[in-house]
């Protein structure tokens, strides 16, 4: 057999497995994935570079899966890898199963991302493709010469998201990223015609893309573009691939099933899976096989390859010889620890904005953490990640050596792509911008949590006090939103993502310490816009760390407990004073974080909100956002409508976020 | 004076009205709406068509800002059409005027649509094109020949879903769009090289656009490309326009303060505001002034206007004598009133699943609703908005009869242009994709809500019996998610969406009345994806239109009381059987929505859900969904963490959600 032929026939292999994997499941996506199996076994049997015996190895090359619903593809090439089982492919779907029906990020088999929502997975490959550059010009090309390949399908280019994508990995010249376009003019409801009759070559080429167009079943062609990708040294490139999806499937009545759409999502089926499988050359009884000469192929590659990476990490080697301080900091900065850090010089100027006090601690940490990347989608200077440039510089085309990744106004892409420079490895990522538009973030937002990635997202503009920007700049339900996300748990069973929205500066120098700590989850960072008063004299913001706490100069004995989260705490201490000069004693509880709250002991949470007590919360939110914590023995007042567009001072006027507004409330509730 | 210096004039005019209004406000963005004046002075005073005396004539051409922080520009350029008073501009971004920071929508001042997000604006303006189509082909060109005219940002270019618009637009060849780009090379934090060095002209032309590059300050130019604009047959057009952000504008120093990013979003400030007004030719003292000259030319052209629309309205007048039907249809159509439908000859299949339902309803609909418009993000065959084909087809370039708009994998796109058909007026849009894309859909669902835009969100697949497709797909959070929204109020004080899950086919029918009786708010109907069981024989369902009422078969007498929304209730009535079983006596509770029960009289309220009475709530969203219903004399049994990739039978069981865990925690609940 000449390697065409064998090359073929792996390929032919992998469609066997896939139309078996969905035919078994009675559930999944054939058409896609049979169609793109030529691609994905030249890359893998050819080009990819791994450690066969270290799936974790930081050298390897990475592959972003962006349509995940292609899954059995991928599967059945790691199952060739050696990854996977062929009793794994044939719980494909199944509770408790590794094989999903969208890959989860799971390094050990060789998953690189979780994908499903199309667009995300090859903008992770971007941002991984940043963050390669980033280290490389860090650490040096002896430990960082890996390619990125991304592989998408049509839902992707047309996804929102490409266009960040495309846009910024032109911008930056990320020649280390090869992206495979699988075009099959079909998709789920139609074909592409009905939908997009772009130039795509032309769109990519308009973001300054490299792109090659080819026959995407054929292997020499594949092969061929597969190469001059790796040689390019300016930009990064597209491989768009025409193929014939559900390549070689075979109807009931024997006529061709391939380019039809019914093949994307649904099992062939009965007779057309029979003739399929015979088509392919496949035993319809025993379809589960790895025929002899491919895992050969495999195997010889395999070998290649245990060369290839001794001959990279003798290297390596000799480069951590020489460079210990940098081997000490690789292996630090991939360990996935939280960094250690000295805050003791950090100045908090009192009764700031918390955005100014966040732009202080990002100052901090740009000295000291340099393997944090922050970004902002064009808002720097407003939402004050700013403060990172203090000691480093934006990221530009030809100097990676930055820390700053100015994304341009595209929120969901800069989530998405910070996100892969965490999948990457070696980099601790966080993003910015105005809190309202945390709306375009969900997806992404969404997506780390599942994988418990580590990202900060710092939004600012808390509240309706963004002021005269109006309602479209103000946010109410966005609180009690991400909120949501602290009730929802990730499957290792924590919250899937750690929310802070503190009182002052000073709680915001605790609620970052406790955000740079957590490297289990995502963690959101809340901030004013506007000057908060500091908490009064002698408030022990260490507490922060329990979630929710008592405020100093609250009284031993009270009569009501005032509770918010935010510049609204700052309002129910004016509020105090207006009580206890009417001789009403409180207690005032500042909750930067309900989840870590209810993380407490029972008696914790008791000793803060006793029960029985009587409880006022405040909130520039929907009040449904404290109505867990004050419970059915209190009140909430919170804003139940959107902002309106006027200076902020009037705002707090005029929707009642006063002290005299907190004591009248609270006087109605208390003679009740 | 010659025209065009009268006309650099009335741009100046534009400018010094801009910086007086932002310096006036202490607040705003001046640099960008003064670049963009020279164009906006042409396009208003010279093509523009309007009705001068009625400002909401249906014929009208219709302009849509994206950057709505160029709003200054806006309201000057309307002061001098005489929609806006100086005094008004002198109110910008004050509490209760009528020029707030960003355009809120306001026909009568002239604004056609609520910006500020970038890119919704532009996007709203493709979906206005498309029902400007749909209306001609289906009234006549006698009285929809208008055109669409879109002003867009160096913001809006960038985000994600320019991309869909651009390739919407062009594959339908919407020959009715003209869209301004002002491309100034200045954003917010860098000049934007650092993010965009993209070849925008080329882009567009991939998407099939008519591209025209011109100096966007210049009247001649500006005027020569809206001309051909107006002349294409086949193609959208997008005229870039490179302008100098802040033209005119002087520092403090004396020296230019042209294309400084910091004229973006502040005020100019002291003597560089004050150089800035003398230079462009105003009065410090009295800088909110329309020249004589400047007034001269728009009253010139609102006498054009009479003119011009008079014989229009000729020729319209004439149309409706000769069209009867069709005029009292385009009456109907434009009246903003719920459509009359009679729903007596739907039939539903007993336990099937509620998308399958709402496919029947939306086949009543696409027979007798011929002015609604229904969209999917390519999955119309699995969310069901097919069973709209019944009765119309896809709606493609050259023949815009179809009713039936396939967006592509574009959910953000799609959500904006349905709200745009609607901002145009004469149609009713509605929108499918699975629930768990609804968080890509937020930016617009918030937009919609706030400009009180009666679009249909249609959600299929709402809960983790997605199944196999495991947690990407798997909704948990989104029910309580978008349920915010009914807790917040628009300005008008109606919750800003109403929610509908429902329980059974039978309910499903009755919430889609009420979407469709519902045309001051969006409506969200979420649908399963698996079969369910029918309520118990006896079930009043138009008690459905009370939010929460309880279901056939409840004892009279009872124990406690079960409440759920969605499939969930019928898992009630279930474990009902095994509680009545053991001699528990039970009522049932079906909530479609909590929005509308809490609308409903106290009275009606406590009879349905008395104080005191245990209750025992069922969600497979996250437990906070119901928790406001079930109080704290009651339990919740939700779905605390992401979903997981298995049959959703089995899901079923190992989640607890079957009629024996339901028997376990309310016998649980009870032995308290």
């Amino acid at each position: 057999m000449n390697q065409k032929t064998l090359m073929n026939r792996a390929a032919d292999n992998i469609r066997i497995l896939t139309a078996a994997m969905v035919e078994k499941a009675k559930s999944g996506h054939p058409g896609g994935a049979m169609g793109g199996a030529d691609f994905i076994n030249v890359l893998f049997s050819e080009f990819l570079i791994y450690d066969p015996s270290n799936p974790f190895w930081e050298g390897r090359d990475r592959f972003y899966l962006d349509p995940g619903h292609m899954s059995p593809m991928l599967y059945s090439v790691l199952a060739m890898q050696g990854k996977f089982t062929l009793e794994d492919l044939q719980q494909f779907r199944q509770w408790g199963s590794v094989t999903p029906g969208h890959p989860e990020r799971d390094i050990a088999h060789g998953i690189e991302n979780t994908s499903g929502p199309l667009g995300q997975g090859h903008t992770f490959a971007a941002g991984a493709a940043v963050a390669e550059k980033y280290l490389e010009a860090h650490l040096g090309h002896e430990v960082m010469q890996h390619k990125i390949y991304a592989f998408i399908s049509d839902g992707g280019i047309q996804e929102e998201i490409s266009q960040g994508t495309g846009r910024l990995a032109g911008v930056l010249g990320l020649n280390n990223l090869i992206m495979f376009y699988d075009s099959n003019d079909v998709q789920l409801s139609t074909n592409c015609d009905v939908v997009m009759r772009e130039d795509t070559e032309m769109k990519y080429k308009s973001w300054g893309w490299n792109v090659i167009t080819i026959n995407g079943n054929d292997v020499d062609e594949i092969r061929k573009a597969l190469t001059l990708a790796n040689q390019e040294t300016e930009r990064p490139t597209l491989i768009i691939g025409k193929t014939i999806m559900a390549k070689g499937a075979v109807q009931a009545d024997g006529t061709s099933y391939e380019g039809d759409f019914r093949t994307h999502g649904a099992p062939l089926g009965g007779d057309a899976y029979i003739n399929t499988i015979k088509n392919l050359g496949g035993d319809v009884e025993n379809p589960f096989v790895i025929y002899d000469d491919v895992a050969e192929l495999y195997a010889k590659r395999n070998a290649e390859l245990k060369e290839i990476v001794a001959k990279r990490q003798e290297i390596e080697k000799q480069w951590a010889a020489e460079n210990p301080e940098k081997a000490a900091k690789m292996a630090e900065w991939f360990s996935g620890k939280a960094p250690n850090i000295d805050w003791s010089n950090l100045v908090q100027k009192p009764n700031s904005p918390t955005r100014v006090a966040s732009a202080a601690c990002l100052g901090v940490l740009s000295e000291q953490v340099k393997n944090m990347i922050v970004s902002s989608a064009d808002l720097c200077n407003s939402d004050r990640t700013d403060g990172f440039l203090k000691d480093t510089h934006n990221i530009i085309r030809g100097d990676f050596s930055g820390a700053f990744f100015q994304a341009g106004v595209s929120e969901l892409t800069m989530a998405c792509m910070c996100i892969g420079m965490y999948l990457h490895g070696g980099i601790i990522p966080a993003c910015g911008t105005f809190f309202v538009f945390s709306d375009y973030m969900k997806p992404a937002i969404r997506m780390a949590a599942l994988m418990r990635v580590p990202i900060k997202f710092i939004w600012s503009h808390d509240a309706f006090r963004v002021g005269e920007d109006g309602p479209t700049h103000e946010p109410v339900e966005q609180e009690a939103q991400i909120r949501l996300m602290e009730k929802l748990r990730n499957h290792n069973g924590e919250d899937s993502v750690r929310v802070f929205r503190p009182a002052d500066v000073n709680e915001t120098t605790v609620c970052w310490q406790m955000a740079m700590e957590n490297m289990n989850t995502p963690t959101a960072l809340i901030f004013s816009r506007q000057n908060v008063d500091n908490l009064p004299e002698g408030t022990n913001y260490d507490m922060a760390r329990k979630g929710a706490y008592v405020v100093a100069g609250s009284d031993e004995q009270y009569d009501v407990i005032l509770l918010a989260s935010g510049s609204e705490v700052a309002t129910l201490v004016s509020g105090a004073s207006l009580l206890r000069a009417d001789g009403v004693k409180v207690r005032i509880v500042s909750v930067p974080s309900e989840g870590l709250f209810r993380r407490q002991t029972k008696e914790y949470q008791e000793e803060v909100l006793p029960t029985g007590s009587k409880i006022f919360g405040l909130t520039a939110g929907l009040p449904v956002t404290l109505e867990g914590l004050v419970g059915s023995n209190g009140e909430v007042f919170g804003l139940n409508s959107f902002g309106y567009s006027a200076p902020f001072t009037v705002l707090n006027e005029k929707l009642g976020f006063t002290a005299e507004n907190v004591y009248n409330c609270v006087k109605t509730m208390l003679n009740k």
